[in-house]
């Protein structure tokens, strides 16, 4: 385990990232696990070890898979030591354990609420900045300072800087302005890059690939730590706010996690690896809850896109998720940062109740080809460019690729006016309806500016798909749902337009008679084809179906069109999916090299395991009695760095079972080394067997350590079976064997190379991370 | 395999079930497969045999459980066939073989989508004619008899049957009309009950618990036959408009399967029982989308309570039944059966845009609690009722049972107000707001009426709760619902009314506060009370969570209220959970104990798999070589009825794989019996070992037959382990072996059984299907 494959050393702004980043370094982790064994006799060592579950106390090196089996097996064992336990404390001890965990489920719901209710609040203050300030007090944003009017009343307190500064001359405040503009822009940028760079440099990008990693068996705690929650969620609020292409939606869901992970710890829930993930899977249901203000489609998240089905049997981990959602939302409407008192973000208004006409299939087809087009190109156009930027030198100078880029993105968006006010903004205008009484979002109700709008909403689309590629991979928290969302609205109101445009043109055409007569009665809702682009456009990227259409609904309320918006989903997902078959989540953790699975059914073509097998004769084995003292043996254990060795015995090397390296050499570090009566020497023999144990009393017996209950199959299954039960049981390895004798051993990572191979971006920024 | 248990003969009505039963007729299913044999010497036959999948051609008895991997195996091996043909051919086969698996897909989409429109109609028109009739047209109900008339207009032309008929005197017109009313009742539930018994036996009930058993394996190919189909929705129609209390719900997810079933078998799609199963379920998913109109919650329906996770990997599964949904809520809606062109069946007016007060979550809390708590009465109520009809002369007259109970449950709805109408038709309007403008349902909007509607609404739930508990099991094909919405929506509207009162009352109260001080603006909206009773008492009486919550919206409208509707659902499953573990599928799956293996997560005490483990001196087991000739070896075969036997070969016993029965004595009976040139015979000798028999010409080599694959494990692995891997990894037996020597054996029904023993519930009804 190395961080090997870096083409050039980390300088300057990077240098502060390297002893950052998960290595292998078990000597360290190990200290706390070693010391919890108490100094005792060599007899009650052995019955410690046996008794107390030695197996929960052997911690993961960063960077490795846990044994999923292995921590199933440490809880099984802790639930029974705490049922055991005598009169009351056996029945109130469960009952404390288990409370522990949903007050951190509840804490969590609550706070990943407030956090999201806090950072908006944060990001409209930071956005509106960067036009003007609130006359009477500099911490009001726009809506607050001009909140208490009647309507039609003009705010007067809400001044731009030229106007603030009393700037007079026309050149004078456009300069002014834009200057503002561009300079807050790159402030907030940068200073979101330094505090990721110098504190904590997981804060970067969306964080779902690394969650979908971790949450099925990836080891990586650093990435959960409570400085990579603190500055992911300033520098989120930072990054949003600097108008930069980017979300807060993915990186919401790593906030959540952090958030989750740092209570466990408060509260001292039971540290146990498969636990913490089930814990992590209902956080992040939190996190897309509050991030959309969906707390259905949270759930539905999670099951569809971090997959943690997959681990768990559902309803446990679901109910979790359930129960979390609804308090993140709770808290978030409680909250109410909007001062809507709603949760649905972007409302729909006006289409609601309307119904639909069939021939706007026609339009909704040409928009889902679109989104599956244009999402799957956005896809390989971001791998392109997060490739390009890991070999050339702008690697070296990420917090000046980030001031550039905000400059150059502040400089862009001030010249197109639908770019020029926050994502969130736009997406909300482009939603709604056309209504006199609300007025003009920049002149999009204009129907004699037709194709003035569709050009400016076309031009818009294109720029945001050329910055949201290279945005997304920057050393800064960064989502990527709420431009894709921007994209497609824009593509989606351009062709609802031109839809209308046509049948106010030609309102007798055999197409549009389905249009009532009367031409006051809107036929075509442009605002409704604007979410029918935006979820084809999420289709194409991120390869979601039914949770997509679930956060659509909550985010919108257009609940009566389920199905223009099902529809295009499905076309857009078939679509991209015949232009390459990942989603971005699933290729960056490809070109990042995670251990993960993908959960795609594989089909073999007849190849059975032997295919992929590690033959015997490749594995370093350990002999029952082979080398034949404890020391030998320590030496043997510290020269090979595996996960474990399978033991073998007699002549014929039957296997007899598998032990854990690190439990081995803990195990025999106390035995050799701090030995109080000396009875044990490196020089005393050894066994794994009992019955060699029980029948030569100088054996020293380590067949408590051994796993006997390992899996063995025959290398004659069929391959497909061999990666369905990796699949479907979560397995770090499984043992071949044919009539007790072993023939070989696959891993995790066999699979994964197996099933990502044919990817062509496997392994494209895999120096980032560690080599398995 | 043998109908035991039945303690009494079936006579009458009954007499022509019991042969339509499934029961173990191997004989007979295997002519078809035999005969595809070629007539071959005997290389050649060994040779046909090994290529052309003989594993695919062996069909199961129905009753027993698929094998799930020799299945997939058997699809690999089809798959690979296709592509391997030489040219064109190659490339066309296999994707002519997915487009007709497609075609089926939407052929079931747009046919269960036409047929629930039907059934729509058609219990429309039933249901009103038990008041009367149109009088210009026999055919017409009630809406359509009136339609074209002007707001305002009284409706002449529909008729009651004493208008009709010219009674004049009021005790005549009321005895007149509750003798149409009861008599056509009898007359519906009667034919209904006549229908099913006399042709297809399986159409009765709701047909979810059979379809989630056969879901996970089960063979029960009678429950999905064109007789089953047809009978089960005619009788359906009867059955719903004779004013029984229960719903269509689940029949259709029952009668969209049959349908699947049926194209699949019109269309010769290869009927592999694995991929049979992910056909059967994405039918079902398309049976909920038409049965509530919601597209999405079909989806999630198949997900969470078909489970249909646990078989597949879910992209695949999940995918096939989001196209269906859409497609048959497409068909629905472009039927448009209700005139309305919604697919929102009963939609919540006047709530969509308010917003709540956090006071309405006391009443909403005690909502969920009372849905709990009646849930779980209403299951236990219904698993009594079915198990004292089986244990009761009842059980002989199932007609006369039907027609009894109609009569009864037609005198009773016919007094009380809220009965009489038709179920779905009571929740459209209590799920309603009042509006002046809209009128009044039976004097449910009258505010001085307080009392007297709360009185009403709680006796119309008592009512239909102990009414629901014995109509769902008799002889009828019958959902539970819609019956449960119903009981639900009158507790939600009772306690909906109070609040409002207790508010009107003491509008000034401080918990109050939060209300408009306006008068005239409604503060609390009962007809959202009934919606969350609705959901508390579908959670309590389900267990669903996610798709129950989907499906109110879907079917309400009421987006904007997500939290209420999912903190009431939470919390009537927590109460519901703690009252009795199992919900009503599950409960009727044990009763009928069906193998079905439930997804919970199972805990072992420290148990190991060898508690459950058929050791090997108790397996019959073939030694290799042991009966020596082929027709000892054939006999051996007839002899044992097993699902296949373990093969030993050595003197050691060594474990060489496993084979399955069936496919050894087809094989050995063309080989022997139909032998061509004369050189086999009975007397021959044979062995499973390639190398055996390649060492030994004499030898038959049997080895192709041999299954070498097969999972061991040993019998130290912890039991949770085992029982996990049967649930994700969908296996129907493992063997258990150590050092290679066969050690034990764990087949799918041990672990039901072990799962399913502390269950009271527990083959209450076995007697019904057949022991395993």
């Amino acid at each position: 385990m190395s961080a090997s494959g870096s083409p050039r050393p980390h300088t300057t702004w990077l240098k502060s990232l390297s002893p950052r980043w998960p290595s292998a370094s078990p000597n360290l982790s190990m200290i706390s696990a070693s010391s919890s064994f108490e100094l005792l006799g060599r007899n009650e060592l052995l019955q410690a070890s046996e008794s107390s579950g030695i197996d929960a106390s052997v911690p993961y090196p960063e960077g490795t898979t846990i044994d999923w089996h292995r921590e199933e097996a440490a809880e099984r064992e802790w639930k029974r030591t705490l049922h055991s336990q005598r009169g009351l404390r056996g029945a109130l001890a469960p009952i404390a354990d288990s409370s522990k965990m949903w007050l951190v489920i509840v804490l969590t719901g609550v706070g990943i609420g407030v956090a999201g209710a806090w950072l908006d609040v944060l990001v409209r203050w930071l956005g509106d900045l960067r036009e003007g300030r609130c006359a009477y007090g500099f911490f009001y944003n726009q809506v607050a300072c001009c909140s208490g009017l009647d309507p039609g009343e003009v705010c007067t307190e809400w001044k731009t800087w030229s106007e603030y500064l009393h700037v007079s001359s026309i050149l004078g405040q456009s300069l002014l302005q834009a200057w503002v503009y561009i300079a807050l822009a790159v402030i907030f940028a940068g200073s979101a890059a330094v505090l990721v760079i110098t504190y904590a440099p997981y804060a970067f990008h969306t964080g779902i690939p690394e969650i979908k990693a971790i949450l099925r068996g990836y080891v990586f705690d650093a990435f959960l730590s409570p400085w990579t929650l603190f500055i992911k969620a300033l520098g989120l609020a930072l990054a949003v706010a600097s108008g930069l292409s980017l979300g807060k939606e993915g990186p919401l869901v790593h906030v959540s996690c952090c958030m989750a992970f740092l209570l466990s710890r408060i509260f001292k829930v039971k540290q146990n690896e498969s636990q913490k993930r089930k814990l992590l899977a209902a956080a992040a249901a939190a996190g897309v809850s509050v991030a959309f203000g969906s707390p259905l489609g949270g759930v539905l998240f999670g099951l569809e896109e971090l997959d943690t089905f997959a681990f768990s049997n559902e309803n446990d981990v679901m109910w979790r998720g359930f129960v979390t959602s609804v308090i993140a939302a709770v808290t978030l409407q409680y909250m109410d940062p909007f001062g809507t008192s709603k949760l649905v973000l972007f409302e729909v208004s006006g289409t609601v109740s309307g119904t639909w006409r069939a021939f706007e299939l026609i339009p909704w087809m040409l928009l889902a080809v679109v989104g599956g087009v244009v999402g799957s190109f956005l896809i390989r156009l971001n791998a392109a460019a997060a490739v390009y930027r890991r070999n050339s030198s702008i690697y070296d100078w990420p917090v000046l690729e980030v001031v550039s880029f905000a400059a150059l993105t502040g400089a862009i968006c001030y010249l197109v006016v639908f770019l020029r006010a926050q994502t969130s903004e736009l997406v909300a205008n482009l939603f709604q309806e056309c209504d006199v009484t609300k007025g003009d979002y920049h002149g999009l109700c204009n129907p004699t500016a037709l194709w003035h709008n569709v050009f400016l909403l076309i031009l818009t689309a294109v720029v945001k798909v050329g910055l949201t590629a290279w945005t997304f991979g920057m050393m800064i928290p960064a989502g990527i749902f709420l431009p894709t969302i921007a994209i497609g609205a824009c593509f989606g109101r351009a062709v609802g337009l031109l839809t209308q445009g046509l049948q106010r043109a030609y309102p007798s055409a055999v197409i549009f008679s389905s249009c009532p007569p009367d031409a006051t009665i809107r036929c075509i809702s442009p605002g409704f084809y604007a979410v029918v682009g935006a979820a084809a456009m999420l289709g194409g990227v991120t390869r979601m179906t039914v949770s997509l259409v679930v956060i659509m609904f909550e985010l919108t309320g257009a609940l009566s069109h389920v199905l223009p918006i099902m529809i295009s989903v499905v076309v857009s997902k078939w679509v991209a999916d015949a232009l390459g078959r990942d989603g971005i989540y699933t290729v960056w953790i490809a070109m990042r090299r995670y251990p993960w699975l993908p959960p795609d059914e594989y089909r073999d073509q007849g190849q059975t395991a032997a295919q992929i097998v590690k033959p015997a004769s490749d594995i370093v084995v350990l002999r029952d009695g082979s080398p034949p003292t404890l020391g030998e043996l320590l030496a043997f254990v510290r020269r090979y760095h595996f996960h474990g060795f399978p033991v073998v015995a007699g002549d014929e090397d039957v296997l007899v079972g598998f032990v854990v390296r690190e439990k081995l050499r803990i195990y025999l570090e106390r035995l050799v080394t701090e030995d109080v009566d000396g009875a044990l020497t490196e020089a005393q023999r050894w066994t794994f067997i009992k019955a060699a144990a029980a029948a030569d009393n100088e054996l020293v017996n380590l067949a408590p350590l051994l796993d006997e209950a390992v899996l063995q199959l025959r290398k004659d299954v069929p391959l497909q079976l061999v990666v369905n039960m990796f699949q479907k049981m979560n397995l770090r390895h499984v043992l071949f064997s044919q009539e007790g004798k072993l023939t070989g051993l696959v891993t995790k990572t066999d699979i994964v190379w197996l099933l990502t191979a044919h990817s062509p971006h496997t392994g494209q920024l895999a120096g980032d991370t560690i080599d398995q």
